[in-house]
């Protein structure tokens, strides 16, 4: 008998290396839209679950933003039931507008898996990411410019979050698809010339960026280009990790330790290494009470200005309302008055 | 009266701070080429150097890629000289070819102006690079996929090397040429249409970046992304400088002192956090005589999995004809035969 088709068998090794660690009997979701990478996602964790001792789910998000999701994500639900997944759910959610389509998208589908995990007690949420996610993801961050933090791509395994397909391509989940017989949906917010368009009429971020930006780097730069970023995030993301444990330890030597005021050595400060000085004024700012998704590089680069270019400039608003002032040597950062119990 | 044009301003301020920690009498010379980046740092120099009780003078570099770059050569260098710039040279050179005509051509570039401020005792050497440049630097960085190595850009120092235009638009230093009245080339090098192309057919490298990836990364992302390519930039190096120190540390304490034979304890490699074990495997790689610029992430990667993930895989050939095996709890890096002294 042959074995299994190379793509399907890659995406079982895949998956059976991303559960190793789970516990006899525990349950596993996949996060299922009906695209071709979370079906064969669907597919091999259905294959290998049982066969590992535990037991595994799906879950199917209908965002209800095209005409026929409902339809599109039914049908992905029975293809799930029908791979053996037991329990398969469709949650139906509401996209707000906050941070845009894209980011609501985002965050509506995140709580609604979240919940579902929840209900049925899972020990993880398995994502369908595949390497050409994460390098697209990688130069949605090259927008921000926060350095390493906003070029890590997404992590492997988050608390119950695990992405088993990081090191697939997506045209390998296809493969695997078309192996076995499935007929995966195209993600019509990601076309090109999807429902969705930004204010100014232009395509949304991501479907810009693996339509027009991938293109023209894999042109500049050669084929690899994807795994280079991929590699390049797994690599940041080391870094990073490394640094802002130095930098919490420092922080908490320096007496930041509970949220609320801060108040830090200026002197200190200065002496102490750039790529450490400026993580632990992020975390100053945020035990402050910035909130880190407000907090961009120019406020730390404003902090930072305040230790090491000091010219009698005055106070600093931050996000949050947190006000930065340096004062007789020291740095100080205060919440805002209403935080302050006046 | 007036002052100068805004531009004009800001140039010879990123000039007098570049400056500012010389020596009263040191000569620096200007890397010339005629476009509106040199122009613009020749001229704000020739302003600022006497003010600021220095000397300096101009290197033009005549490629001799296209017809006429001689008479190009010529023109910049009356045009530094007329700026009051004391000496000007020109040093025509020959390009090779290795690896490639960006990189041949730049070889060639950096090795006669060291040469050139070598004969005129320059204690620094100015280059136009601009945030422009340092953004194309990074999306070109993209490709290796090393990490933050790859992505740290063109340091604003570099032993006496020195780019004072960094935090300047390209379109600031033609707005200061223009203001000045100073004419300048467009590098047919870099223009899409120029007359080098890659062996496919294709354009180069940094001239597709320029030309192709950058506008797309901007419509896509909108617009401020050179600014925070730069401003990434500026964070890895920062990041990479602190990683690349520790690892320096942890290696010379395990006794990776003097370059050749290499033997480290493994248990203790597998103990260090993966941020700092990359940099110390690139380190002994590069002590047991890999050339670093042929030493990439995926040798570092194999020397890593003969570490955390060793499974009997055998001896691993690296670049020099270097070779690294484990054995009995130690990675042992050897020296090619001939360097060994058999």
């Amino acid at each position: 008998m042959a074995g299994p088709a190379p793509a399907v068998a890659a995406a079982r090794v895949a998956v059976r290396a991303a559960l190793a660690d789970l516990p006899a009997g525990a349950l596993v979701l996949v996060a299922c839209s009906g695209g071709a990478d979370s079906l064969a996602l669907a597919a091999a964790t259905a294959f290998v679950a049982p066969r590992a001792g535990l037991r595994a789910g799906a879950v199917v998000v209908d965002h209800g933003l095209a005409p026929g999701s409902d339809d599109v994500a039914a049908r992905a639900a029975a293809t799930c039931a029908g791979l053996g997944l037991e329990p398969v759910e469709v949650r139906a959610v509401d996209v707000g507008t906050e941070g845009g389509p894209e980011a609501a998208a985002r965050t509506a589908r995140y709580s609604a898996l979240a919940e579902a995990a929840d209900a049925h007690g899972a020990a993880a949420v398995l994502l369908g990411h595949t390497l050409d996610d994460q390098a697209e993801t990688v130069l949605l961050g090259l927008g921000r410019g926060s350095g390493a933090r906003s070029l890590a791509g997404m992590a492997p395994v988050t608390g119950r979050w695990r992405r088993p397909f990081l090191a697939l391509r997506r045209r390998d989940t296809e493969a695997c698809c078309t192996a076995l017989g499935q007929e995966w949906v195209t993600d019509v917010t990601n076309a090109p010339d999807g429902p969705w368009r930004r204010a100014d009429g232009g395509p949304l971020r991501r479907s810009a960026v693996r339509h027009d930006v991938m293109p023209a780097l894999e042109a500049a730069l050669g084929p690899g280009v994807a795994q280079a970023l991929a590699r390049t995030a797994r690599l940041l993301r080391e870094d990073d990790d490394y640094l802002t444990r130095a930098a919490a330890d420092l922080a908490a030597r320096a007496g930041l330790g509970e949220d609320g005021e801060v108040d830090l050595d200026v002197a200190e400060l200065a002496a102490e290494h750039p790529a450490l000085r400026g993580r632990v004024l992020h975390l100053a700012a945020t035990a402050a009470g910035c909130p880190p998704g407000a907090l961009a590089a120019v406020h730390v680069a404003a902090l930072d200005a305040l230790v090491t270019h000091y010219h009698g400039q005055g106070a600093l608003d931050l996000p949050g309302a947190v006000t930065a002032v340096r004062r007789c040597g020291r740095l100080n950062l205060s919440p805002p008055r209403s935080a302050r119990g006046q």
